[in-house]
């Protein structure tokens, strides 16, 4: 081994998801809409002035800002933007988790959080969830570090009340509190009414799911002037461009068009819910969902054989190698038609 | 104070470099290209398939990553590619600089290579420059954790030979040596063609400068496939999805015009020796710059009087405050139109 190999990171080997990229495949495997981006992306596409990208993008991506702002009623300094919401929870764990005690999340969650942790040396703890796969509200009311969870949780869909959320914050106002909302647009109630109470709460959202938009990378943060004050000294402290000039300015027309946005909502929660009956009907049970995935196992058969003779049909859900769920299937919400074949084929050997 | 306000991290706050945005101004403040990108940039814009945006990005980018490899005449897995060249060092530095030995870069250089020694707690030394701005070798046969330096150095433009940056890695084959070649194209000796003799030498360049897309964000590395495995293995374990539809759309053109490239630097090469003769004649004085830009005194006029006295007629020039360069000033070369301008207002005060 030469030398310099000895000084090389060491870090646990990541697969990223698959990404298979087949003519006719049914993709209900990475939580993406089935739905393209709001019609005006398109024409800011077109009309997107190429020469302007020989100069740098602004720093602070203040159009983009400025329209969440306005979107969410929010002030600009309340509102940070990074490329997807894993940029913007890297930084928010880099800057907020800098105590000597455990930061919490749960047992199940989102695979990154325990990444980064490891990454920014920050002790942590995982409470696990209730057989309902719900956070046990007194785990976190242990002397902490910092508090981190989805709502909807993912893999499982489930969301907890705001009422529970607002309790875990009360008990914790001494760290900081990241709910990260990926998916609360499909159902859930946003944590975002609590923002201007309580100074410690950071809500991050995404352009990847309900905005359709998972391709151009944009994730946000809102909270007091304060908490989004440090994301951007951090951020500015050693990487000043990061959004570049096609997402500021695609991204301003996804946030524009609100009816498109709740339309294309209203059309995912609809087959949801109609997929609640019909895997039900098939033998799958599951929590109830309020994302854009429902995550169910089957009476009968294994999620493993599930998924494998989905995939010879060219129809990919997910499947977590991890105990306690690997015999659960996440599976996204596509169009009616996509979700019609699912069935079909599940018909076959159910 | 809070008590989680007790636990954000101190950073020292960094101010952005001016990115002023008037009409009719004169922006030569920040090396972007004074001309567009490829014509084929524009029509990649104008074909972009937005309804693909609501699907993840690839996440190795192999579209790129394999258009520079042909352009380069190396093999894929001898590619990284990243958001900017900051993204793409920032992980170099957090891949490879792990030894407890001080890693080495010259005292007067790119500024965030000290912020990211700092961000990863990297141990660092800066060896001074000789006086006329050139790199003292012997300085990099010290023991050392790793090597990083600009070639052409930034601010100054002073370009090292191929035979200098070869003696340094012959030097220096327990650790990795990094050469930043932001500006090469610009008229240096890349050290591209020493990656396949050092497995232990990283490039890289960015489409920043010599590209003209500044705004599209995009850096890349070549080196040999176990330095480029490493940084991909790091990358992947804590941020998949980086490098947005767009980026890899668009970028993937500006390389594969490669005769629009040479005319746009043979450009901006002809109007730098002109200005090296016209402000010579206005009583500037600087090392012979192989960069887009010019590191420039004045024999009697202080350079931040320059600076105030340009900034009034919306011509931006950068100063920066650090000792021993604090009466130089970094001009960027623009177009022949607008040097013409900078000189006759420079005749005024001279």
């Amino acid at each position: 081994m030469r030398e310099w190999m000895k000084h090389v990171r060491q870090v646990d080997p990541y697969v990223p998801g698959e990404q298979p990229d087949q003519k006719n495949m049914i993709k209900l495997n990475t939580n993406e809409s089935p739905y393209p981006p709001a019609p005006g992306v398109a024409r800011a596409a077109k009309e997107f002035d190429t020469d302007s990208l020989r100069l740098y993008p602004s720093t602070t991506a203040e159009l983009l800002v400025s329209e969440l702002a306005e979107y969410y009623g929010f002030n600009s300094d309340q509102i940070f933007v990074g490329v997807g919401s894993d940029d913007v929870l890297a930084i928010a764990f880099m800057t907020f988790f800098n105590s000597d005690k455990p930061i919490l999340f749960p047992e199940i969650t989102y695979s990154f959080y325990s990444v980064w942790a490891e990454l920014y040396k920050i002790p942590y703890e995982r409470p696990k969830l209730d057989k309902n796969f719900n956070l046990v509200i007194e785990d976190y009311k242990q002397k902490n570090g910092g508090i981190i969870f989805p709502n909807p949780n993912a893999p499982t869909g489930v969301c907890e009340s705001l009422d529970t959320v607002e309790e875990i914050i009360m008990s914790n106002q001494d760290v900081v509190v990241i709910i990260d909302e990926a998916y609360i647009d499909f159902g859930g109630k946003s944590a975002l009414e609590l923002v201007n109470q309580y100074d410690n709460v950071l809500v991050v959202q995404t352009f990847s799911k309900a905005r359709s938009m998972a391709g151009i990378r944009i994730g946000y943060a809102i909270g007091s002037k304060e908490l989004i004050n440090a994301m951007n000294n951090v951020k500015f402290s050693f990487n000043s461009y990061t959004m570049n000039r096609t997402s500021i300015q695609l991204g301003v027309e996804a946030v524009r068009d609100k009816q498109y946005f709740e339309d294309t909502l209203a059309k995912v929660i609809q087959t949801r819910e109609d997929a609640k009956v019909r895997l039900r009907e098939l033998g799958f049970t599951f929590p109830d969902s309020k994302a854009n995935f429902i995550f169910a196992t089957h009476n009968r058969l294994k999620a493993e054989d599930i998924m494998s003779y989905l995939k010879e049909r060219d129809i990919y859900v997910r499947h977590f190698k991890q105990p306690s769920i690997d015999n659960y299937l996440r599976i996204s919400i596509g169009t009616d038609d996509e979700m019609e074949q699912l069935y079909k084929a599940l018909e076959v050997i159910v």
